[in-house]
């Protein structure tokens, strides 16, 4: 939620020089992501947001994350589309980092889903699905199963320091989950990260999906786990199953899940709790004490893991 | 640059329903202003910004700012103009804090102004002026003269540890202020903060004067010398004696100074930077070691004060 890079009047027109967009009429610093630097950016030829990439995200993995964008809105899907230069690249360069430019998608990101919203996420997430099948790229998961250990063993006093207990629950739900991860599910691109926060909405009409710094290769029905962690629960982490079943029959009326797919949806499901558990402990140890933005908290996703563990049908989740 | 507080959807619907604004299209934070929360709203009616007053800014001040916003935005000049709700009202609620929902403007802000557009701020803060000559209400400046020594006076060690010297030359300059400050010159409504960051510009034309959150009543000339300290100078803190002369002929071309002010210049230039150098020290104190958010550095000012010390011609200045 902060702007890193600023950028001087001659940085900017050099930058738009390199495009076919025309000169800036507006250009605001916007609160959107933590890793990037973002810009609301209007020219003559329209809305746009700037992104300038800072370190966190992998440059080698920028012509990936470009493409899937490009793909998606080329097949009419509500993704960014990225601006071409000039010279036909996706990318750009200023101040000596990467860049890109893409369209401004209208909508309203929902902080509190209701269940037409989680029904319509859950469509969406099928029609990606179906718009990168056979796609010509491909990325690892940097964020799979075998990463989350890694992460959280060493900030095991940490998580005990935030909760009482909560180390050896999460050492126990490491080995459950590297006992019983399924293997042979449906693969493909996957968003990784659709949650709320990355959608936009006008009413329960999806106007556009973004973010998609974290997509990747791996199980399909991963990504409707990750998606049911993030739209199903209540802010009192209470599962609500209506939104889960709301979101799984969204994404069944566009792709049926596999009878294997059903299956696994609750390891899925506590696996991707466990991963965005991992990421969030990470970041609250690396957020000194009194710093003005405050990461997300790990509890949140200590929360559903506790949910998960009692959970073990899929019916448990709506499916 | 942070979004403080965050709207659910709930909070958003109910706040716009108090207008005749129709429904939220977009909605983003934006990172505009360190004292207040900032929102891109996008409705049926047109586009917006939506404010959020954080604790800085006295409620009890919010009506005087708005009323200011209002009576320029409706004589014709470039200020946000505050839309009333249904009732009437120029302020709203929500979440216990008031906001405010102005007209968004188009324009860039100028990292690295020129010489054409510190004349035509210069213009612009002469129109300013006129249209608030017989303002009906008024504000006392709660960063006048007699507030820099409280404010620097307790953080002196803090200055010397900043550069070691500073605290003495820092003392003997608000020796030198409070013995020779000008009084009785023409007093009106000033903005206070007019920096770069808060005008916006299409080329060399001002398309918006923005963050009306300072203006109060003081000699005109003071926002003058709040400007020079702004604009004319260069990046290294040298002072570009063409960019000055320009905004002050800026100025002058709508509002020629009385020989009483233009021989005031330089003190009113040394104690504006006086006014941010203090304001600078204190926030740099009260933010914490490797808070994301860096304050502004104080020695930029220590620097102009410096230049200030020298001047003492008006002519120095470009007058």
């Amino acid at each position: 939620m902060a702007v890193y890079t600023d950028l001087t009047d001659d940085e900017l027109d050099t930058l738009l020089a390199a495009y076919d967009l025309g000169a800036a009429r507006a250009f605001k610093g916007i609160a959107e992501g933590v890793e990037n630097s973002n810009f609301l950016l209007e020219t003559d030829a329209g809305r746009f947001i700037l992104t300038i990439f800072e370190k966190r995200v992998a440059r080698d993995d920028l012509p990936f994350f470009m493409a899937v964008m490009e793909t998606l809105a080329q097949k009419g899907f509500p993704a960014p589309q990225p601006m071409r230069t000039r010279a036909g690249a996706l990318l750009c360069e200023v101040r000596g980092k990467a860049c890109t430019i893409v369209t401004f998608l209208t909508g309203v990101s929902p902080r509190k889903p209701n269940a037409a919203q989680c029904r319509a996420i859950g469509v969406k997430l099928a029609e990606m699905h179906r718009a990168l099948d056979g796609f010509g790229m491909t990325r690892a998961n940097a964020l799979a199963m075998a990463a989350w250990a890694p992460i959280i063993t060493p900030r095991l006093a940490l998580a005990e320091q935030l909760r009482p207990g909560l180390a050896d629950s999460v050492k126990a739900d490491l080995t459950a989950l590297a006992a019983s991860w399924p293997a042979g599910l449906p693969r493909g691109i996957i968003h990784e990260d659709a949650f709320p926060d990355n959608t936009l909405f006008l009413g329960d009409e999806v106007r556009g999906v973004i973010d998609y710094y974290f997509a990747c290769e791996d199980a399909l029905a991963y990504d409707i786990a990750v998606c049911l962690n993030a739209w199903a629960f209540e802010p009192d982490r209470s599962y609500n199953l209506t939104k889960g079943q709301a979101l799984i029959a969204g994404y069944e009326s566009v792709r049926p899940l596999e009878q294997a797919e059903r299956a696994a949806l609750p390891i899925l499901a506590r696996g991707a709790a466990m991963r965005f558990f991992a990421t969030r402990l990470r970041a609250w140890e690396d957020t000194p004490p009194g710093a003005l933005v405050r990461p997300k908290d790990p509890l949140e996703y200590a929360d559903k893991l506790a949910f998960h563990r009692r959970a073990t049908r899929a019916s448990d989740y709506g499916a």
